[in-house]
């Protein structure tokens, strides 16, 4: 027997405490995101599943491109606008769409709708993963381990 | 550009073909079963993401644990009984379960109601990943690429 829940309701579980790990002019942007943490209740160390509700306003990220990350978001309510370099994409529930480690192409989801924006995201933890950020003067510098991520500007100043 | 959807409808994504590797004594048992891939549609690697239904009578799979392959399921339509080593636990839209792989405790959804079931599967492809079947004469050899999985008796004797 282990100490897991056998299931659970997504929507009943606690919202991540952290908000955003942006420095302070760039979370302010990301709005009333909410994230609810769900692989990691079961103990899924592989990827990781969040249960993610946008209020109105309210963005998943700035619009990045991971390195060695898969992504992929499934829309459970609401109509969020996907951004990628192929322009802006309207989304409705039931749709779905993936995002390719490495390919440079930048995605985020807007809530620009008067309603809640509720999907799922599923994303794997490939050691030594990072983002880029087309639209934003930020980057990310990783620790010798890989463990801590520090956001500097693109030549490198920090915020 | 990538030559990718930028995304779709879930439940518009095509079947997969091959409906089941089992031998045919329990593949039989795993019923009516359809998988849309769809992680693979915007060629992830890392993880795979399913979109499954359980028509009246079916089963997710047979009863198994992975040895290096953490899963989770979200129910999106119906009330699958799921089935693990806790017993069975009656699952309802909007809840989710994860199977954290090498803890030997096998699980399987079964479709027992007159209606539909439909659910999102997420699995990650780490590589030499096994499975315990500990309901069922049957265990897979790999082989040495571990690209290539077959299927035996307990005894290794073939099927």
């Amino acid at each position: 027997m282990s100490s897991y829940p056998v299931a659970l309701f997504a929507a009943e579980a606690a919202p991540r405490a952290r908000k955003s790990i942006y420095p302070e002019e760039f979370a302010s942007r990301v709005g009333d995101r909410i994230k609810r943490p769900l692989g990691d209740l079961f103990g899924l160390t592989v990827f990781g599943v969040n249960l993610t509700t946008l209020k109105p306003g309210a963005m998943s990220a700035l619009r990045h491109a991971h390195e060695k990350q898969d992504e992929f978001v499934y829309i459970l309510e609401g109509y969020p606008t996907l951004v990628t370099d192929e322009g802006e994409t309207q989304l409705k529930p039931g749709m779905c769409a993936g995002f390719k480690a490495g390919t440079g192409n930048g995605h985020h989801l807007l809530n620009r709708g008067p309603h809640d924006v509720v999907y799922l995201e599923v994303g794997d933890r490939t050691p030594g993963d990072s983002a880029e950020y087309p639209d934003d003067d930020l980057r990310v510098l990783k620790s010798e381990d890989g463990q801590k991520r520090t956001f500097v500007r693109k030549d490198g100043t920090p915020y």
